[in-house]
């Protein structure tokens, strides 16, 4: 056991006493920055070998100040919709020699909740996937000069870019498809501000497009993004007084919401959809394409997000960049086969 | 700007100096390790906090040898039972005081890919979520007394602790079931062993059970745990001789192909479930609940597994437990629409 244990500490001046080097040598082969001749490189690598040393990237990154950690901040990563976004991070920033320091946070406490416990790691930076953020904690990361992205949210600030769909223009498509095909009667399935400010906005561009349109009167229900309050929430719509007439639609601010509505009105209350009523989703998760919905939803250019996102994080790392802001993404209505 | 940077590199003898005390007293105020007086503690505290003073996780590390980083090496996580599994995993260890250090791989690499990536960040243990573990890194884990555990998997090791369903039993649980409920003929959508081992013990358990209640001939079509793969295979079943007589049933080694297989049935073939035809799945996922679904499943105890995993993980870090070995958990059938 005690054999085992002083394997594991072998240090760069063990290797440099057995390579017949100075520990700065060893040090810059490993760091692999500055140019070492190669019968040396050679011999450090030898001895490195044959005592089983292992630079440590920990270590490293105090002398170098980068500790190559991004540290990733998610809501609540079982809805298909941000598992996919983290994989598709995970598979960017692996690949750029970044390793991802996971946090979890909910949607009700946000990001500052743990923004202390994220510090202790000097990360090199944060990208925060659909968790709220305060203007303090902005401030703060600006103070320390610590680069942040946000990903599926808008934050004004001057150090934070935010990488956000244009949710708002993206409801006031889905309420010209809709109207364009002939729907009379309209409901908005979201949720309340506190837990996203995106349902607020889909709410907006949807009401207001349809105002235009000369729809006043748009109902709105409230669930939480999940199956099951979309369920509750189009059974609270078929028991309500005037939405039972014919050409109603239902555009709800995610695909489980849709699905859950879609079940509900199917199942529960005999409807047929797009026959008795229509459903729009936003998202377009790949449970959407399944055969028993072929919901029709709304496509955000995730992949091309994504690759905004951490392009602009290395440019950050790089101090190639340093102004915050916000890119907002042009969505697409799928049509599928529920309105 | 340079003010800023200054700011972020307040060590631990700036507030010594400040406070008027030792630089080891300051360590053991945020170590919280050994008892310093209160009014020690409470000028050291004032000190930190006018010098915007953060004590530094990676450097503490280095000191105490422990960096309290768990690194979790996961398969794609977009599959909702994985997404779920991480989920649990990471409110777990955060509760436990821990960091996550997130890996991801694929089904096919497995974990000996990045193993040298993983240990350059100095881990205190590795968690590993359904990948595959070559007996080599085992091995090399134990020398270098890594703890290891490994979740969904069982792998033969005097090192590492391994949690997973018993997955044999649990098949034979799914022939008797659909034995009893009178169907006759049977089939089995898997995998290929080199996608998962867990997919060959569920057949073996299935076909083996099968054949003592005199059912010799099950079929089986390999899928890749995908919805998609469910459809194509139970396509495949459906255009095959000899399949087509009533009382069939059919078992899929997760729920995504599954309810893939269903649709198939469903929208290609105009069957009725279970009717026409039966279908059980494995995981008991979300979705598999939803009303067009109602999937008949088996449900893994994952909650309790996951306790389980991570109190082990927590005694291994103190020292407490050091033997490998494998603990196995007895599923439940799920019982809902479908068979």
């Amino acid at each position: 056991m005690e054999a085992r244990k002083s394997e594991n500490a072998v240090t760069s001046v063990d290797v440099a006493r057995r390579a017949r080097v100075s520990q700065a040598t060893v040090s810059r082969v490993f760091s692999g920055k500055s140019v070492v001749r190669q019968g040396t490189v050679d011999r450090v690598m030898t001895a490195a070998s044959e005592l089983g040393y292992r630079p440590n990237a920990i270590a490293r990154s105090l002398t170098s100040r980068r500790t190559n950690l991004i540290a990733v901040v998610s809501v609540d990563s079982t809805h298909t919709f941000y598992s996919s976004i983290l994989n598709g991070i995970s598979g960017r920033l692996t690949r750029a020699g970044k390793q991802i320091l996971f946090f979890l946070t909910d949607f009700e406490a946000g990001f500052d909740d743990i923004f202390q416990q994220v510090l202790q790691y000097k990360v090199d930076a944060l990208l925060i996937v659909s968790a709220a953020v305060s203007v303090e904690i902005t401030e703060e990361c600006s103070r320390i000069s610590l680069p942040v992205v946000i990903f599926n949210r808008q934050i004004r600030s001057s150090h934070v870019f935010s990488i956000c769909s244009d949710n708002r223009a993206a409801a006031r498509d889905v309420a010209d498809y809709l109207a364009g095909r002939g729907y009379k009667a309209f409901a908005y399935i979201g949720s309340d501000r506190r837990l996203s400010d995106i349902s607020a906005d889909r709410r907006q561009g949807f009401t207001e497009r349809l105002a235009e349109l000369g729809f006043g009167d748009v109902r709105f229900v409230c669930g939480n993004y999940t199956y099951e309050s979309g369920r509750t929430a189009m059974r609270e719509l078929l028991d309500s007084a005037g939405f039972d007439a014919g050409s109603r639609a239902v555009f709800a601010s995610n695909d489980l919401m849709a699905m859950g509505a879609m079940d509900a009105a199917r199942h529960e209350y005999g409807l047929s959809i797009p026959g008795d009523i229509a459903v729009v989703g936003f998202d377009a998760i790949g449970e959407g394409a399944w055969k028993s919905y072929s919901l029709t939803t709304v496509e955000q250019p995730i992949d091309k997000m994504l690759d905004v996102a951490c392009s602009h994080l290395m440019k950050r790392l790089d101090g190639k960049e340093t102004d915050g802001g916000t890119r907002l993404f042009r969505c697409k209505i799928l049509e599928r086969a529920t309105a």
